[in-house]
C-alpha cells in the first residue's frame, strides 16, 4: 500500500477498498502514510479506519498533523478517539497544549478516561508519572492462576501491559507475576505462591530518563511506578522506555552541539524555531571567543616581530578543541549510561592525564619535526611542540572534569561539551603559546 | 547486600549465608558486585551461585573480568556454564576471542549447544544473526492453544522469548501468535485461526542497528530473523535491541568526536587503547589545520599593516565550527533515527540556508555593532560582520550536506561531524575573511 494507490482510490471514491487495505496494515506504517497525505485526503482516510485502529494510528502520527486533523473531526469523533487511545499516548499528545484546549477536547470524553488523563497530566513532563500508563493487570494474592487468566481475558488491554501482572493488597504492591508463570502453572495454583517479592520499581516523581535506564539495565518489559505510600499507580513499558532513551540521547546531542533541546523532528521544526534554538549559545560562545581575541591583541608586538607565529593559531586551537571534545564526549556519554559516577572523578582524571601525555607526545613530535624540516628553525619547532603538548593536557583535563562537576552540581553534563570546552581551551592555549614564544624568542 | 558484607562473610567462611543472600538478588546487581570484588573473592562467590543463576550473572559481567574468571574454573564448570547460558549471550562473549580459545572453551560442552554457538559465530559482528537467539517457541498451524501452552511449559526458556510464538510449516514462518492470544482464547482453538499472517521480520544479514530501529519503530517485544529461503533461524528480543541502540549511539558519539569506535566501558579501557583510538583522527585534523595556517601566512602583509585583524580569527573560527557542528549534529542524528532520508537533501539544504541567514544576520549585527562601538571603525565592523555572515552560511551548508552525502556513499555519516566540518569551515572562513579585508582596506 503506497501513497499513490491510496490517493487514486480516494479520488475514485472507492472507500471500501481503502478501508479493506487499512485492515491488514501495520498502524505505524499507516501513520507514516497519513503524515504524507494532503489535508483533505488525510481526514477522509482517517475516518475510514476502524475505531480502535484509528486510535492507535493517531498515537503514532506527527504532532502538528494530529492537531490539524482533530479540527476536522466532530466532537463526538474526538471523544471516541480519546476513549479508545491508551491513556499514556493521549497524555503524551495533550501535554504541550494549553489547558483550555485540553478541556475542550475532553469535553465529551467519558468520566473515567477524563479522570485518568487529568491525573497523568499533573505529573511534570520529565517524570515517570508522565510516561506511565494506568492500564495494567492487578491481581490479588488469594486469586488462583485460573482467576488471573480470566481477569486478563476480561480486561483485555494490549500485550506488553499484560505480560507482567502486579499483586496488590490494599493498593500496596506485594510482588509481581509474569505471564509466563501464569501460562506454565496449574490453574489452581495460588498467585501468592507464584509471585516474586523482590522486584524493581520506580516512583512517580523519578526522572523519566532514570526509569528508562533502569528498564534497560535490568532488561525488563515493564516497571511498576509507586506513589509516596508505596501504592502502585501505573507502569512504564519497554516501548515507551526506548522512546525516552532515544529522545534523551537526541536532546543530549543537541545540547552537546550548543543548541537548546527540541523534541520535534528536524523537518517539521520551522526555520525560526531552528534559528531560535541555536542563536543563544552561538552568541554566548562568540562573545567568549573575543576573550581569546583580546589575548592575541596583547601579543601584537610578538607577531609583528615574527608573523609566522600567527599561522600556527588554527592548528593549536583546532587540536585543543578536538582533544577536549574527545574527553568530554566520553565522559558525558559515560555519565548518561551510568558507566561513570561522581566517585570515579579521580580515576577519570588520572586516566585522561596519562592519555593526554601519550597523545600529546605523539602530536607534538609529529608537528615539531614537520616544522623543523620545513622552516629549519629549532626554536620555532620547540615553541609549537611545547605549546601543543600543554594545550592537549589542559584540554583533556578540562574536558573530563567539567561534565562530572556539572553532574554533581545538578546541571546537565551535556552542556559541558565541545563548543564550551573549545572556547575555554582556546583561551588557555593561546595564552600558553604566546607566553612560551615570547620567552624563547626573547620578544 | 553490599560488597563489604560479602567480603566479610567470605573471610569468615560463612559460605551458606553468602549462598542464601545471592538467592534473592537480581542477577544484574550480582554481576555488578562481582565486577567489584577482588579476584579470589570473586571466584569463590561465583562458585557459590546456583548453576542457572551463575550463567545469568556471568552474561552481565564485564568482559575482562569474565575472561579472568573462566581461567579459575574447571573445564567441567566451564562446560556447564555455557550449557546454562542463553546462546546469544554466549556468542556475545565468545565473538571477540581467537578461535583456538573458543575451541578449548567449548571442548566439554554438549554437542547441541556447541553447534548452536558455532552456527551463530558465523554471522558477522554487525549482523542480525550475531545478536539473535536460536531459542524461541515454534508452533504448527494444526496445533491447538492447549498444545501450544504445553509446548511452552515443556521448552521453558525465558519470558521475553515465549511472548511471541512463531507458526512454522516446513521451516517457513507462516505467522505469529502472541502469548496474550494463547492466554485469552479457548484451549481447543486452532493456532491457524489465531495467527497473524502480516508480521514484521528481519534477515540474518541485515545490519543489527537496522533491526534494533525496526523493533523500536514498531514497539515489538521480539522480531523473527529469516534466512535467504524465508526459514526462521532465530529471534531478536527487545532487550538486546535496546543494548544495540545504546552501543550504536555511543559509537556514533565517539566518531562524532573524532575517535575510533570502542565498545568497551570507559573505565576498563586501557590508557594506550584510549590514546590509540584518539591519535589517528587528531593527527589527520592537525595536519589539515596547517592548510588554514598556510592561508594565513599568505596574508602576512595584511596583518602587518593591520594587526587587529588577527584578533578576530578565534571568534570567526569558533563560530564557524559551532554553526557547522549544529547542522551536522542535527542531520547525523536525524539520519540515525530515520527521520531524515537521502531524498530530503534539498529540503534540508533549503532549511539550513534559511536558518543560516537568520542566525548569520543576528550574529553579524551583534558583532558588527560591538566592533563599531569599541574600535569606532566602520570598515572593520563591516569586514568582520560580512565575513561572519559568509562563514555561517558556508558552515551550515557544509555541515548539513556532508553527512547526507556520506550516507549515500555508504560511509558512516557520524564521521562528518564537528571536528572534520570545523577544519573545512576554518579554511573557508579564513580565506573569505582575508579576501574581504584586503579588498575593503585596499591592502
Amino acid at each position: 500500500m503506497d501513497i499513490k494507490e491510496i490517493n487514486a482510490l480516494l479520488h475514485q471514491k472507492k472507500y471500501k477498498e481503502v478501508h479493506q487495505l487499512t485492515l491488514d496494515s501495520n498502524p505505524v506504517d499507516l501513520a507514516e502514510l497519513l503524515n504524507e497525505l494532503e489535508k483533505e485526503e488525510r481526514g477522509l482516510c482517517f475516518r475510514l479506519l476502524e475505531k480502535d485502529k484509528a486510535a492507535e494510528v493517531f498515537s503514532y502520527m506527527d504532532n502538528d498533523i494530529r492537531k490539524a486533523l482533530l479540527k476536522t473531526l466532530s466532537s463526538q469523533n474526538v471523544a471516541e478517539l480519546f476513549e479508545e487511545m491508551y491513556v499514556d499516548d493521549a497524555v503524551d499528545f495533550l501535554e504541550d497544549m494549553p489547558s483550555n484546549v485540553i478541556t475542550n477536547l475532553l469535553d465529551n470524553v467519558d468520566m473515567k478516561t477524563r479522570n485518568q488523563i487529568n491525573q497523568l497530566l499533573h505529573y511534570s513532563k520529565d517524570s515517570a508519572g508522565s510516561i506511565m500508563t494506568v492500564e495494567f493487570i492487578e491481581l490479588y494474592p488469594t486469586m488462583s492462576v485460573k482467576q488471573a487468566l480470566d481477569k486478563i481475558r476480561r480486561v483485555g488491554i494490549d500485550s506488553e501491559t499484560v505480560y507482567t501482572c502486579y499483586v496488590v493488597e490494599k493498593r500496596k504492591c506485594l510482588g509481581i507475576v509474569t505471564a509466563k508463570d501464569l501460562m506454565i502453572h496449574d490453574p489452581e495454583t495460588k498467585i501468592e505462591s507464584l509471585m516474586k517479592k523482590e522486584f524493581i520499581y520506580a516512583h512517580t516523581h523519578d526522572d523519566r530518563e532514570d526509569i528508562a535506564n533502569k528498564l534497560r539495565k535490568y532488561g525488563l518489559i515493564a516497571i511498576p511506578v509507586l506513589d509516596a505510600e508505596g501504592c502502585i499507580v501505573g507502569i512504564v513499558t519497554f516501548d515507551d522506555a526506548i522512546d525516552v532513551l532515544t529522545d534523551e540521547t537526541t536532546e543530549d546531542m543537541q545540547k552537546m552541539a550548543a543548541m537548546m533541546a527540541n523534541d520535534k523532528p528536524y523537518l517539521s521544526t520551522s526555520v525560526l524555531q531552528h534559528a531560535y534554538n541555536r542563536i543563544g549559545w552561538l552568541l554566548i560562545l562568540m562573545l567568549s571567543a573575543t576573550i581569546t581575541g583580546s589575548i592575541i591583541s596583547r601579543y601584537e608586538h610578538a607577531f609583528e616581530v615574527l608573523p609566522i607565529l600567527v599561522s600556527f593559531i588554527p592548528m593549536l586551537m583546532d587540536t585543543g578543541g578536538n582533544c577536549g571534545s574527545q574527553s568530554s564526549t566520553l565522559v558525558i556519554r559515560g555519565l548518561a549510561i551510568d558507566e561513570i559516577k561522581f566517585k570515579d572523578i579521580w580515576k577519570v582524571l588520572f586516566k585522561e592525564f596519562r592519555v593526554s601525555l601519550v597523545v600529546g607526545c605523539a602530536l607534538a613530535l609529529a608537528n615539531g619535526l614537520r616544522i623543523f624540516f620545513i622552516y629549519k628553525d629549532l626554536s620555532l619547532a620547540i615553541v609549537v611542540a611545547v605549546s601543543l603538548m600543554a594545550t592537549i593536557v589542559i584540554a583533556k583535563i578540562i574536558g573530563c572534569c567539567l561534565p562530572i562537576l556539572a553532574k554533581k552540581l545538578k546541571l546537565d553534563p551535556a552542556i559541558m561539551a565541545a563548543p564550551l570546552i573549545t572556547t575555554i581551551v582556546d583561551t588557555c592555549s593561546i595564552m600558553v603559546y604566546f607566553s612560551i614564544a615570547t620567552i624563547i624568542f626573547k620578544i
